[in-house]
């Protein structure tokens, strides 16, 4: 099967053929239908989230069930599916108490002596979050998989695998935005966006947009913004803590750069609440004032995939789609074939796009 | 009346004859009977928190009321009190929304025109955070009080005005430390201390204390720690890892240093929690992990002064006393009269005290 494979950091993609294994007991395979591109995935071709190559990325899938494990209860061939790499194992301390985006099922690969899931002419290659997407097929644990709708198209139901989910549940899960409270969304790129639309379905009264780009403000009152306001020039924490006398309930940065988190930081309010939703560089440190958080009893919440228990949760983002509560077509710059996917990631470089979908036939 | 003036950051506060003045309408003036000796205040004389001198320090105090203003209805002459500097005014967005510790209640000076409460020969001296404890008497508004009971000695209801409802109501209120949960304190001085009596009212299944002074650890033992780790050779993140399988629940920082917050973090489990009690010194900045705080989608929370709601926690707390949960008379490391609040900061520096008492006669 064809798939994306990054041979070395800073390299483009190579598409070409790859082999890929059968299902084990619990495994599935899955014909990708379309997959979004998501920042992460440029932080491990940049080696900023240092995984080994060669690998295929890719983490933001739907496609249909081809063929099952001897033991997989939860699916079957022909079912229509979103995966997630918040894979988990229902038994652990994170899974038992309703924290199932915590547990470590992405990190468990295959044991010693296990054939690899992908490899090319018997050189293993690394399946990035056991997912692996920019690939025709896809070899996943039965419990990466939540089945959906009929009515929803897959390059939307994708969306909703990683960024979606990511935005969205970070106002509904993470932060748990009250009716009437005032929020601001740094960055407005696929994320961002959800999170703007998480805040307006928890009934925000006031939504702040802030990017630098006049094209993506416009997109983000569209999905949900009250305000937008362009940064510029450097002054949008005055800005926004003008408009909000003091700064915001809620700050949420969608982008993953120290400086727009320590932003957020400083528009959120008195006993207000940073949910940090981008995903940083590994090694690089965030700085906020320690006087400040204290005295001011600010919190500082870490939101990983939206705190996602993604079987409850994204069956319920596909219900607002289908109800015009959560706008996916809108965020969607571009749908491209899988030879394309360089041309993805100079756009997303370029802040080019809000969100792009790798479509396969 | 007499008081321990700071004159100039960083110089010995000198005893000196000051004059007070007469309680304005909501104002009441207390007779000083205790005063703790806290950590921000050596933060002021060193100019870490920056407020003008000449001035008096000291909020940590119980006392008793001598004179009423007009309009005063909550309490009257000869009522006991603690003093707190959480002052609240019950009618703004803090107050009405149970958050009334961060009611900019303690910001509020006199009027234009009003007499200083504090002066010395004419010359104003600032009070600070409208209170004074480091004094014979105290004119403070209505609102900065509460009555406790009779059966409370005035030194060990002194330390319930700050350390004692920052470290426990970190735990109960900030925090809200579940039962069976894993707990870490660092720093074991008054608020550390405090930390651990409430993480043990609170049924913490396991309390480390952490701190460099093997006395202290002692000490955090006999009011609830479970276990003690000796920070000195730099290794304590290490060790509290190991012992909870991946760090805990919990980590409180009550010192109030970079690295010690740092540490905290580094201790505390994926989804788990850093409650910053300890008051840093304005302009440090805290670092931590940007791709952990997501990944491992941990939490920081700023305490201030425990997330008090002071009438409705202190009164609790000084049953907590009265029935043995909450041990004070163990954290007292010595009484001294106001002429030796010099040792008590010199002590303090070199980490030799838990937590020091000026009394009055």
């Amino acid at each position: 099967m064809k798939a994306a494979i990054l041979n070395a950091y800073n390299e483009p993609l190579e598409i070409a053929d790859i082999q890929i294994d059968k299902p084990g007991p619990r495994e599935v395979l899955v014909k990708t239908a379309a997959s979004g591109v998501c920042h992460s995935d440029l932080h491990i071709i940049e080696g900023k989230i240092p995984i080994a190559p060669p690998l295929v990325a890719g983490h933001e899938p739907a496609g249909i069930v081809e063929q099952v494990g001897r033991d997989v209860s939860y699916v079957k061939p022909g079912d229509r599916v979103i995966a997630c790499l918040s894979i988990f194992c229902g038994l652990c301390e994170y899974c038992t108490t309703g924290r199932t985006n915590l547990c470590g099922g992405a990190d468990q690969d295959r044991q010693p002596g296990e054939p690899p899931r992908l490899s090319r002419d018997g050189v293993p290659i690394l399946q990035a979050a056991q997912l692996a997407s920019y690939a025709e097929q896809m070899l996943v644990p039965e419990n990466a998989l939540v089945k959906v709708r009929e009515e929803i198209p897959l390059d939307r139901a994708a969306l909703i695998g990683c960024g979606v989910t990511t935005g969205v549940g970070a106002a509904l899960n993470t932060a748990r935005v009250k009716p009437g409270s005032t929020c601001v969304v740094i960055g407005c790129g696929g994320v961002g966006l959800s999170a703007i639309q998480g805040c307006r379905i928890a009934g925000a009264g006031r939504i702040i947009a802030v990017d630098t780009e006049e094209w993506k403000l416009e997109l983000a009152r569209k999905v949900g913004a009250t305000d937008g306001v362009n940064g510029s020039d450097g002054s949008a924490v005055e800005t926004v803590n003008e408009m909000t006398g003091g700064g915001v309930d809620y700050a949420f940065e969608a982008i993953g750069l120290k400086q727009t988190i320590r932003q957020a930081y400083d528009m959120s309010r008195k006993g207000g609440t940073t949910v940090m939703v981008g995903v940083t560089a590994v090694g690089v440190d965030v700085e906020l004032p320690g006087f400040d958080i204290v005295v001011s009893e600010k919190k500082i919440l870490g939101s990983l995939m939206g705190s996602n228990a993604f079987r409850v949760d994204m069956p319920r983002y596909v219900d607002f789609y289908l109800n015009g509560q959560l706008l996916l077509d809108e965020i969607i710059s571009a749908r491209r074939p899988l030879e394309d996917i360089n041309v993805c990631f100079d756009e997303m470089k370029k802040g080019a796009a809000a969100r792009s979908v790798i479509v396969f036939d």
